[in-house]
């Protein structure tokens, strides 16, 4: 195969995350929390029928940030997102385990982000760089102009990492070439505490208790692990809304 | 009840370590390794059908100390040891969770700790303190002496305690006169790689590329979780026990 | 010398948190947050010289929960406290590094903790668990009884631990008659951002946003660490104080 | 000013590591080992002018993985690296703290890295992905196109990027062209413990007990934080090298 020949590259402004596993549910949490008082009697809470028993112990833990217990509990997803969003995600050190694709070992897929149409994108009149709240793009050919450029930085930035290639160099200098839209698979395994904690600073929510100002990016890849939080432990995720999203 | 009547207390010199719950298997380690040069396709080997594939993988990892891939399982045990070991485990605070009954708000329960007949326990007579290895008890005389006076120094310590209970004081404060003999109940969550760094540091094995010392108690622990870690992850355990017992 | 013969124990109610060495200052966290908006010229801001002029900023930090910046600064501390407190404190893992004194290497001093005449330690009629507030002792004699069971338990436990001593056994294995009571030195190395979160748990504060109920004896140390903080960081301590006492 | 007027762009091989603050030393590791046989007359060892006395106790630390002394010291660095030299040294989420320039407050500057002439940079014919070795690269007019493609792709990318701001987008969405090569400036705080175990990993030595492969240019870095290390704390750094290289 020639690889100079102009590979086709695909942009795209999907977020990916997908749950591979889970570990313990909000009655794991329960039960933790009851070692303190209980001790070996814990034990009988670790049952998922009586989860519904535990509704008001978890609300007590948010509200009082008694958060060892929520570290009872585990899970792992696939998560496939531009290079710009890793980077701030790997930020998150404590509780939070990574595995990324590796541009050292493997050829990076020519997958580019791109901005969707109705991305809030546009820095007001009046803009404060440290609670970023950006207008819509009103023209379309704006738009269009901005996804020619992105094609056109792309597919120059994969011409050059496959002639790189071709060339005989390492796949670790090529990759100098490549764009922070370029998309990477990484497997991300958190615990319920460690994932409060990436929500409250990664989601916008005018009613939390500290509002947050992340990048809409990383923003759509916390709210799809939200959503799979919420499914796995409802109670845990009803407190931690209604205690003003702060982890505990 | 007149809690000044002497409650009866109970020896023992049992170790508990019980399993809760678990996550992954040797397959989520070497499925998360791959993501590194397979992206998305890593996704295929989280498939436990295909374990004995992973085998060389494992090996590899452990033996060039690529440690994050085994971050992504966990496990959960209910232990139950004297406060001495706790002492020592509690001061592992990566990739470690801990609930532990609480002296505050629980009236502890008289079972106390004393040593089983057999454990190495004189100080021998060129005695290296930092590689303590002790000699075997041989007067039985001197065994009975050492639990007559466990038994007493006990009593008289938890007499006290219910003296001050008795007497209104709080918890916090009447805990004061229990000793390090004393039993707690703790849950503990960790991962494969958090663990294997507590074998390594908490068993005694000449084999091992690094000796350890630790004291008979927390390797008791120790040897129980190691033999559940080796029934969920045989590669892992295979390869961690292969390559010197160092964890990755 | 013949241990066997009575060793005299020592009570005590101190706490005692000396500052060995720390590193930064306000300055220090200014020029790492301003790294985000200025690069390298942050650097400038690295001057004790400039500190008041990041008050606002650091006050911004700590609004909006910005984190990182006050991890570039350290400080170590040499504590000496009972083993309540120990086990307590030992359960802050991240941002914390410890050193105690061995048990199973050194002989243990015989200093013992007893409450202050002045501690709130009764549990009134309508105790919460959950957020204790005790009241003070009302009778002298009662205090006086404490004090000589106290003395007792103490007396007995350190005897026993000298006999076992005397006896050949290990320190391993003697000193689990120690009791909660007896003091242990520590060193203590964490930062600002660790330690805000500490100081957030560990002490009373009716003004906090977060109002935590912790031991007395905790809280002592952490007022000691706290003047320290507010001795070396006066800018960053002043916007704790004001934002609620909460960590960023 | 008309941004969209080309930027010059700047090329460059270097990687910058400067020290901005230090605390401990040699001595101070000692101090903190020697509290677990000393307890508070460990701090007569805290004294500079005894830190020789203290070499054969921390080669005995290195060498039998007591590791915990090594984190009661501090230091801080300011790095200015490429990009894809920043996602590797994120990873290090144990003992690191960063503050980096913000792609979303900051407007980048237009510098990029290239490899130097000398640089092992062409692929074997008998390639282990998983211990690189390259080869030099033999053909001048080789490199000259590196260079230029280089000099073509970073310039395209930031032409994009400055048309973007012009057209008024926010930065973070500007910020996709940016090539893996730009560089950024980041605070790195850490300590002797979690800088050995980056040496461990980011340094080819033949003679380490793990021999690593890491890529050239984070290389080039830990040789920098190295020779700091070693000039303010050369006993722990001749033990580290001595025992193989292996953090403890």
């Amino acid at each position: 195969m020639n690889q100079t020949e102009q590979q086709t590259i695909r942009l795209t402004s999907e977020i990916a995350v997908e749950p591979i596993q889970q570990m313990g549910g909000d009655h794991m949490i329960v039960a933790a929390a009851r070692v303190s008082t209980s001790g070996p009697e814990a034990l009988e809470y670790a049952d998922e029928a009586r989860r519904d028993e535990g509704a008001g112990l978890i609300n007590y833990l948010l509200k009082h940030r008694h958060g060892t217990p929520f570290e009872h509990a585990a899970m792992t997803f696939f998560c496939h997102a531009p290079l710009f969003v890793w980077r701030e995600w790997h930020r998150h050190r404590v509780g939070f385990s990574y595995n990324e694709e590796s541009g050292r070992y493997k050829q990076l897929e020519p997958v580019f982000w791109v901005p969707r149409r109705e991305r809030l994108m546009v820095v007001p009149p009046k803009h404060k760089p440290a609670r970023p709240v950006y207008l819509p793009l009103e023209d379309d050919a704006a738009y269009e102009a901005l996804i020619e450029r992105s094609r056109h930085v792309y597919q120059t930035c994969y011409d050059a990492y496959l002639a790189d290639i071709e060339a005989g160099f390492a796949l670790e200098v090529a990759r100098r070439s490549l764009p922070l839209a370029i998309y990477s698979s990484c497997w991300v395994t958190c615990n319920p505490r460690s994932l409060m904690h990436f929500l409250s600073l990664r989601t916008h929510d005018t009613e939390a208790a500290f509002v947050s100002y992340p990048q809409a990016e990383i923003e759509e890849a916390a709210r799809l692990l939200e959503r799979i939080f919420a499914a796995g432990w409802p109670l845990a995720y009803q407190a931690f809304v209604k205690n003003g999203r702060i982890a505990p």
